[in-house]
Parts: structure tokens; C-alpha cells; sequence
């Protein structure tokens, strides 16, 4: 393999790719598609996507200069060729890694990557912000955003071009159309797009329109760089209705193929000499030359290592996602009210089964968890009972709706969140540790942190058969941990673990309880006698969780949480209005964000293992 | 005027309007516009977007079975009509009033009203489930979106639109576009409904369509009841080029005139006939029938009390929103990187000055807080050094992105926050106290809470050029309040006010500085010392901050702000940490939504009034 990868080798900045002869480009196609097969088989991370834009990624460097002009990728799970291209090849394989490269876009990595970025749909909006300050500063460089047309399903790319359209910038919108988001895609976007693909394009018909184009005076030779400068009469010509994005202001050009180079550098050299802003629509296959990726690009898509050959993943086993899915069956089956909703995700929440057997009750809502909140919302009204299944770090971008259109109507709306804590590898914008905080703030809302399959399947009758209002279940990422044989799940709001009449209380929730329950052992063995209060409900939490730490000397309360607005401080509040006055220690994430690594590590760092739970607990213990 | 009203005077429900006459109905129309400038002159309120909607309401009411079939209201607004149709007329002299009707769509005060409602852009999406949830269960009720053309900047309309087009359902989204959302439209989607308008319509065309109609077979009468349905050749006949509404995979009807209740009558007749999802596009005039107002929407937009004859408003003088305006002139004089960015509110924070004069500098995005934040990450990003202007509650729009796009980029983005805190009239979708809980979740950012114009001045002068990041200022709404003689601001990040060696604290900030001062002066003559611990930054907090108040026998913290994830909280925890063994108590908004009435009503209902803290610090103190 190492014969194959020199043209990469070569590569130390995007200059570098300027450099190599237009034949050759395919051959370098081709050796970071071997690359990027061979990393992420041994890393984990997002194939599919990558594999994708590898020519676009190729034809953006040999166009444009970066970083002066800059190129700003959407969600950022398909940076992985751009890293190659800029400088990183050497440390590609310690991606994902502690320590190594970000599986995303980082501006600590390299001055070529723009934005931190891992949310989806918000590149056009950062996009028109970098070209109106060039504007303002009368800089010429290009502002690129490249963007999926799942990432189309958010309402923030409307927002941005509706914004954007129609004023004069170098603002350059790449659509990189694959039919898919994170899952097919779906909705009326999907349907649009299809329908223009449909048409005759400029690029398909370029030998017919060239003999046109020739009879115009001061247009020729380059095709690209002067078609969407076209009067509408000569336009109508090509194509015969107009897109949505010209509806909203911008000049569209395509569909082209998105891996062939030669059409993708004419195409960009086109948008270049508009100083208007562009919509490019690219057609590429997602998982384009791996076999295995190309037939099962959803599967393909965030993945664990795997091997080469087979295609099949390393890792396996149950998870809460799988439960949670198994589970919403047997929900449905039983009562003909119960909804799923997904913003793209019914794979990652475990949702396919449903999906299937329950199609009238599944909606799949695209990347839009605003709309998504508020559509539970106006099924709730309706008499359904919805259940809005959704990782953590996403549901954040439905805060609003969650106040005003959840909260506040005071109707039966259950979250299922998904990837609540740390999660391996994804990084600052995929772990969930706001969601406790943020949901904290809402007036009247029920959360659940359960530790086992068990107690998560308890928490969700109650969810929907018992509380009131909005209610929360999280789900950390992975299986259920084993936990001692002398705990027992009581499935109230709190379980107490260990010595009942113990002067020291560890509280905390969710997976750290399995890491509390070993830490209890061994200070057991230390005879240093501790209790566990596991809170099972995290808001409200019980009074009477709080009279059982009441009487402690010490109570070291644990969250995989941010630690401002979390629950720890809220537990320290009520044990103020119960006049505690012994010590309290939170021991939480405080005021930053946590890079990507293993959970296992993460855990580590922020002193949330066993292992760290003995030695600090053992530390202020023994120097009172 | 008593004798024009007995028209309305005899609506006690919705099924009595569809028993008025005809020709009867624009007296009806005449008779609801006296009553609506007659009851905000006397209340305030939003004055011309009801005036814009009497006819449609009216039409709405003859046509569809309420609450049968269910008008979604966005913003909820607009919906004084509604409530005059819906057995409210009697009430209507109560609007806004502590008590009182709510000035927006309000489930608790009628069956009519299905959401509550304040935000923009939800109206879609809630509908769209409750018209899934008729599909389930086989109902046969229509859901009918009510949504301007503001709102349709909105991302989450797109969001909506793409999910519920090209299927089934009996949804209907009218888009009242009266060329207007808050402050004049912008954006490209307002040209794209100007290029839509300039067509021949539907109904400009209805003599010359209806030949050829009558010639089809199965078609004819009822025009708009079969017009939709009509084949796409024949539809060519009528409009030229198809709307972005039709892209994203809904029937289009219209642009019809909004003020003819016939027209109106027809168009919703048709558009309950489809079983499809229907656009209709109806223009309307914002301030219809009130010269004032048709002269000047933006200005009759939220408004106080005013006199009917002259158009003038009853209350003046300075207030935060038009300071901060001054203040951003200086800073961009001085500074051409100082951007302006609003979310259509450029008049409700005071900016119309700076649009005027640094045109190139100033963002109206639309009502569109998500792209607003992300939007300022680019132009920082860009050199710029980018304000964001927005209320506090809409701020919440932009949480994911305030975490994502800002935070995490570290870059400099200021943050202007209107209406932080309690709120006249508007009720639970308007107050801002929820801007201290979601903001201190986010990790890196600074907070600052002043009281006078100056202290405001000095937090954006620090926020623009020495804080690191992320700053928000908070400016509650209305005027500096008037402080004692002896209190003089330092302009640091806390002051002390009254006898530094008193042992009861009470730590505040903001507006609720004001009532504690006169509380300090009142409890003095009481014989109770106290000192008031202001805190000017609210994020981070001073060690030292805290320092001063650790000789406290008590402490009491008092915020206009929701208590969960509130500076209350993280105050103790500091206090805890620093082993703090006194009394320590917060009062703040507990866990619930916070209905509409004065802010004085509201401090005093809270507690948060001079009188009410001096009577609850005297009990304390005294009961010991």
C-alpha cells in the first residue's frame, strides 16, 4: 500500500495539490479513498460521508486558496479528505484517538479548518457572516460552504439564504446531494431535488449548449464560467423551471456529477467569477468505492472499527439504543397512541423496528429537532402520544420549542435522549452533558437517569402512563454496566446502596453508578464506610433523597454533567433549605468543553471512575 | 358607539357568525375595528396585525367548526378577532390586565385557543400533528395555520413545510402576508412573494378562468373549490411559474385580497375540499381601517396606550433599548467593526438610528435567531466585532447555536438582551427569566445584569474589548430606575451599598437592585442593618463577591429570574465551597410559567418589591 499513497505523501498544504497533473488527479482519488477505508477500519468514525467528496474535496483545493479563501464544511463529518489535503496525512491515523485529530472540523488542528463544527445545517449562516466582514473590509477571497442535502432539511439553511439571497457577495453554497441525511432522507426537499435532478442539466447537455453559447457574443471556451450569467430567455433553454433556491435568491447551477474532477474545477471556476451568491448542486454517491459503504451508506455512516474485507463490525451486543427500540414496540402494539418521532436518527435511536412495523406512527422528521419538538407537540393535542427520540447534544436546538411549545401547553411529550454523557470519539459537539442543565431550567419538566435496561423500561411506563407533562428518559451511549450482585433495583425515584447509617453519601445517577457501586467496595475494604444515593428521577428530585444525605458528615455528589445548572447544584440548594451543614463536594464537568476520546478516558480525566471516586474520596476523608 | 357594537354584542360563539347575513358581515368587520382601536388605545397591545386580520378571521369562523377544526394562531398576536368571535367580546376591555384575557392565543381562557402562543413560526409544525393525529384516529377535522409573512423567515416553517408536504392530510397553512413582519420585511423570500403577487392571480382572473372552467367536465360553480385540483397544463393557464410552496410539496392558492370576506369565503371552501396540504397566500394591510396604523405598522405594532384621535402614544421618555441604540452609534463611529445584528426587532432594541447610519454595518436576518447567532460567528470570525440584538425570550431560539457556533468558537459575539426580566402585559411567552438559567449553562461566557445607563455603557464597553468570548448584556425593559443619593456605581463587577459590617446580606442585581435599596433604607429605620451585595457581572462571580457576604448570619439572594439553573444557585455553591455555615435563601420565579400583568404586579405578586422584602427579611430576622 505504501507504493499507492505517495501522491498523498507529497501533500504538505493545498498548494501541494495545485501541483499535480490533472491525469494523476483520479490516482490521488484513489489512494485517500484506500486511505480513508484503512483508517476508519482501525479508528471507527464516518466513512460513508468522506468517501463521498473526495473529488469535491480534491477540486475545492486546486480552485480556491485556503485559508484565505474559506472553505466551511457543514456538521463536519466529512472533513477527513480536507484534513488529508491540509497538512494532516501524517496524523490520520490517530483519528478520533486522545490526543489526535478531531473527527471533525478544528480550528486548534489548522488554520484550514474554520469553524469547530459537528451540528448540522449552520454552515451557510457562518458562510454569509466570513462574506459580509470581507465585504465590509473590501477583501476579495470566497466564502464556501459545503453542505448536505440532509443538512438541508434545517431550517437554518433557509434562514441563511433567505438572508443571503439575492445582494452581492462571494458567497459560494456547494448542495453535495447524495439522497441521503444520516438516514434516507426524507420529506418534500428530497422530492424537489429528484425532480431537478430529472431535468436536463447544463453539464449533461454541454455539447448541445456549447454551440450556443458560442453565438453569444463575449461568452465561450469555458462553458461553466459564464452560464448562470445567462439571460433568462438563453436560461430557460437549459432548464425549464426554476429551483427553490432561486426563489430565494441565489443562482443555481447543475445538477453536476460530483466525482468527476474535471466537471467540479469548471464548475467552481464558474461560481468563482459570479460575485453573486451561488448555489451548486453536486451529485455524488455516498460511500463512493467501498463496496460495503456504497450498498449501506445509513450503516456506513458513524461507524465502530470493522474489518476490511467482510465489512463487518468489530464490536456488538446489546445497547440502550436497541432496548429503547425493542421496547417502543412493545409500546405500540399495546396502545394505539404511541408516536415515534426522529430528526433524522431511527437508526441511531434504535428505531428501525418500529419504523417498520409501525409506519403510520413513525415520522421521520429530518435533521429538525425545532419542528420535531413542536410537532409532538401538536400530535399531543391531537391525542397521540408522542416519544421524540433524539441524541442529547441535538436536542439542545430545540430548547425554545421545548419551553414554549412542550412546557408551557403542559401536554404529554416524552423525550428519549440518547447519548446522554460522554460519548468515544465524536468530540466538544457531541457529548451529552447540557442536557441535564439545560432541561433543569424548564419550568415543570420530569427527568430519568436510569443505570440499567430495567430501570430505563420503568422509567418510560411512567413517562408515559404517569407523570405529568414533559418528561425526559437518558440514555447513556452503550450497554448497561454490570453492577454488584448485592444491589437491587427498587425502581422508586432513588435507591440507596450500601450502608445505610454510613456519615459519608455518594450521590449520583445514571452510568456513574456503576462507577460509585465499585468505588463503595473498595473503600469498604479501605473501612471506610460509604452509601450511594442513586437518583433514579433527577428533577424533582425526592425530598426525601435529600433527608437520607441529611445526617452525612460528607456528601460527594457526582454528575456526568456540566456542573452550572446541573443537578448537584440543585441538590445543594435543597439541602441549604434543609439547613445541612456538613461538607458538599460536586464533582462535575465545570465550565468547558471536554475534547474527544474514549469514554473510558474521559471518565478518567474528570476524576469519574472508580478508581479516581476511591482515591479523592479517600484524600479528604483522612486529611480532616 | 353602542349601537354599531350589537352586531358583536350578539356572538357568544362561533356558530353565530355563521347565522349573520351576508352583506351584514363587513358592518360585523366595522364594528370589530371600532372595538379593537377602542380597546388598545385604553390597554395596549398589538394593534395592527388584528386590524389586518378581521376579515379573515370572520371568513375563518363561517367556514370552519371550531374547535373542531383547529386554527393554530402563529405568534398569537393577531388573535383579538378570534377572541371577539369566540364568546370573549364581553371580556375584551380586560386584555393584558392582571387577571384579564391574555393578549395572545391562551388554551386556559378558551376551547378556541389550542396553543398557547408567542413565538414565531410554530404555527406549521403544531398543526401539521394535530392533523397526523386526526389521520391516525380517522378524524375528519381540518388543522388550519394562521402565519404571517415575518414568519415565514422562520427556519422552522421550512422545517415544517418539507415535512408535511406531498402527503395526505387535511392541512391548511394561510400565509397572511401583509409585506410586514415586526419591523419591515427582509429578506428574499418577501421578493419571492412580491414576484408571486405581480402574477395574475387565481382570483384577479376569476371572469376569464371561469370560461374556460365551465368547458371542463366535472368543473364548474365553485371556482375556487376545484381549482387546485385541476391538471398541471390547465393550471399553466392561470400562473406561469410554480412557488417555492409547491417545491416543497403543497398546493398553492391565491394571491387572493384578504379584506373580501367573499373571496376569503370561497378560497377556504376550496381549500377544505382537497385532502391535501394547501398553501393559500392572502395579502392583507397591517393597521387596516386605523389611518395611524395602515401609516405606520411597525410603530402600531407593540404598543402602549394611545389617544384614538391623534395617534400619540401616552408614555415616553428614555429607556434602555433607545441608550443602547446611542451607545452602538459611538461605538460603530468609532470602530467600523462594530456590527449591528436584529432578529426583525430593530425597532424594539433601538436600533433604527444605527440602521440609518451604518446601513453597510447593520443586519435585519429576519425572525431568525437561530442564523442570527451563527451569523455573528461568521462575521467575527471575519474581523468583525458583531452585537446581536434580541429580546430575552426569543434569545432561547438560538441556544444550540449560542453553545455550538459561539461558545465553543471562542469568538467575540456580544450579546444585547432586550426585555430581560418581567415584562407588561405579554404574559408567559415574553418574559425574560430564563436568560440567566440557559446562559449559565454555556461554558466560557460572561454575564452582565446593570441597573443604571451608565453601568450599561461601562458592561458593553468590557464586553466589546476586554472580556474574552461570549459576553451578554442584560437591559431590563423601561427606564433606568431612580437609586438613593448614597449609592454610587463603581462599575466594577460588584458594588456594596449601606453598612459593610452588617450581618444580614442580601445579594441581588439588575432592576431588583432598585426595590433593594429602598428596602436597605427602610429596614434601617426598622434598627435592621443590612448591606446589599450588587453584583454588576453575573457570570463569572467575584470570589470576592462572595467574600463579602461569608460574615453573614444571613443571606439572602434575590433574583427576577427563574430559580433553577439561576445565579441563586451557583451563589451557594460558591458559598459552599468557601464552607459557608449560615442561613443563605433565594427568592426567585419557582419552577412555573409566569402569567401576563404589569411588572409591578408581577415583582409584588414575586415578592421582589421593596415593601415585600423588607416584610420578608423582618420575619426572618425577627422570628429567630
Amino acid at each position: 500500500m505504501e507504493e499507492t499513497q505517495s501522491l498523498l505523501n507529497g501533500i504538505k498544504k493545498p498548494s501541494d495539490v495545485k501541483k499535480i497533473p490533472e491525469n494523476m488527479l483520479p490516482v490521488l482519488a484513489d489512494e485517500i479513498r484506500k486511505t480513508l477505508i484503512k483508517t476508519v477500519s482501525e479508528t471507527g468514525g464516518h466513512l460513508a460521508s468522506n468517501l463521498g467528496v473526495v473529488e469535491l474535496t480534491i477540486a475545492l483545493h486546486k480552485v480556491f486558496n485556503s485559508p484565505h479563501d474559506k472553505i466551511v464544511w457543514d456538521v463536519g463529518h466529512q472533513v477527513y479528505v480536507h484534513k488529508l489535503l491540509t497538512g494532516r496525512y501524517d496524523k490520520i491515523n490517530t483519528l478520533r484517538q486522545y490526543g489526535g485529530l478531531s473527527g471533525f472540523s478544528n480550528p486548534d488542528e489548522s488554520t484550514h479548518d474554520i469553524f469547530f463544527s459537528g451540528h448540522s445545517s449552520t454552515s451557510v449562516s457562518a458562510a454569509y457572516g466570513l462574506a459580509q466582514a470581507n465585504k465590509i473590509k473590501g477583501n476579495k477571497n470566497y466564502s464556501i460552504a459545503v453542505i448536505g442535502d440532509g443538512a438541508f432539511t434545517g431550517g437554518m439553511v433557509y434562514e441563511a439564504l433567505n438572508n443571503a439571497g439575492r445582494e452581492r457577495s462571494r458567497l459560494i453554497v456547494i448542495l453535495n446531494d447524495n439522497d441521503m441525511s444520516i438516514s434516507k432522507n426524507v420529506g418534500s426537499l428530497a422530492k424537489h431535488l429528484a425532480v431537478i435532478k430529472a431535468r436536463p442539466s447544463y453539464f449533461r447537455m454541454k455539447a448541445k449548449t456549447e454551440q450556443i453559447i458560442n453565438k453569444i457574443p463575449f461568452i465561450g471556451e469555458k462553458l461553466s464560467n459564464s452560464i448562470f450569467r445567462l439571460k433568462t430567455g438563453i436560461k430557460r433553454l437549459f432548464y425549464k423551471s426554476s429551483t427553490m433556491f432561486e426563489d430565494l435568491g441565489f443562482r443555481y447551477m447543475g445538477p453536476i456529477d460530483g466525482h468527476n474532477i474535471e466537471v467540479l474545477t469548471d464548475a467552481l471556476e464558474g461560481a468563482k467569477s459570479a460575485n453573486y451568491p451561488i448555489l451548486l448542486h453536486i451529485k455524488t454517491v455516498k460511500g463512493k468505492g467501498y463496496d460495503f459503504a456504497e450498498l449501506e451508506p445509513s450503516v456506513f455512516h458513524g461507524i465502530s472499527k470493522f474489518d476490511i474485507d467482510t465489512g463487518e463490525f468489530l464490536s456488538s451486543g446489546t445497547n440502550f439504543s436497541n432496548e429503547f427500540g425493542s421496547l417502543m414496540c412493545n409500546f405500540a402494539g399495546n396502545d394505539k397512541r404511541v408516536c415515534a418521532v426522529t430528526a433524522a436518527m431511527s437508526l441511531g435511536t434504535g428505531l428501525e423496528n418500529f419504523e417498520n412495523l409501525f409506519s403510520t406512527r413513525f415520522f421521520d422528521v429530518g435533521i429538525a429537532e425545532e419542528h420535531a419538538v413542536t410537532f409532538c407537540s401538536g400530535l399531543a393535542k391531537g391525542g397521540m402520544l408522542p416519544v421524540f427520540a433524539v441524541y442529547s447534544a441535538f436536542l439542545q436546538r430545540g430548547y425554545d420549542q421545548l419551553v414554549h411549545d412542550a412546557a408551557l401547553q403542559r401536554l404529554k411529550i416524552v423525550l428519549a435522549i440518547d447519548r446522554a454523557g460522554f460519548v468515544t470519539g465524536d468530540g466538544e459537539t457531541h457529548h451529552g452533558i447540557l442536557d441535564v442543565p439545560f432541561l433543569n431550567t424548564i419550568p415543570g419538566i420530569t427527568i430519568y437517569s436510569p443505570t440499567l435496561y430495567s430501570e430505563m423500561r420503568n422509567a418510560f411506563v411512567k413517562a408515559l402512563y404517569h407523570d405529568p407533562a414533559v418528561v425526559a428518559v437518558r440514555m447513556f451511549k452503550g450497554a448497561e454496566p454490570s453492577l454488584p450482585d448485592d444491589f437491587y433495583p427498587t425502581f422508586e425515584d432513588f435507591d440507596v446502596y450500601g450502608d445505610p447509617d454510613a456519615k459519608i453519601s455518594l450521590v449520583t445517577y445514571g452510568r456513574l453508578f456503576a462507577e460509585a457501586a465499585i468505588a463503595l467496595n473498595i473503600l469498604k475494604e479501605k473501612n471506610i464506610k460509604i452509601k450511594v444515593i442513586k437518583l433514579n428521577k433527577i428533577k424533582p428530585i425526592l425530598e426525601d433523597a435529600v433527608s437520607e444525605a441529611l445526617s452525612s458528615s460528607h456528601i460527594f455528589f457526582y454528575e456526568e454533567s456540566e456542573l452550572s445548572g446541573g443537578t448537584g447544584e440543585i441538590f445543594n440548594m435543597m439541602l441549604t433549605n434543609a439547613k445541612y451543614k456538613g461538607n458538599y463536594i460536586i464533582k462535575a464537568v465545570e465550565d468547558k468543553f471536554v475534547t474527544h476520546a474514549t469514554t473510558e478516558i474521559l471518565l478518567s480525566e474528570h476524576g469519574f471512575n472508580s478508581e479516581s471516586m476511591v482515591d479523592y474520596i479517600s484524600e479528604v476523608i483522612c486529611n480532616e
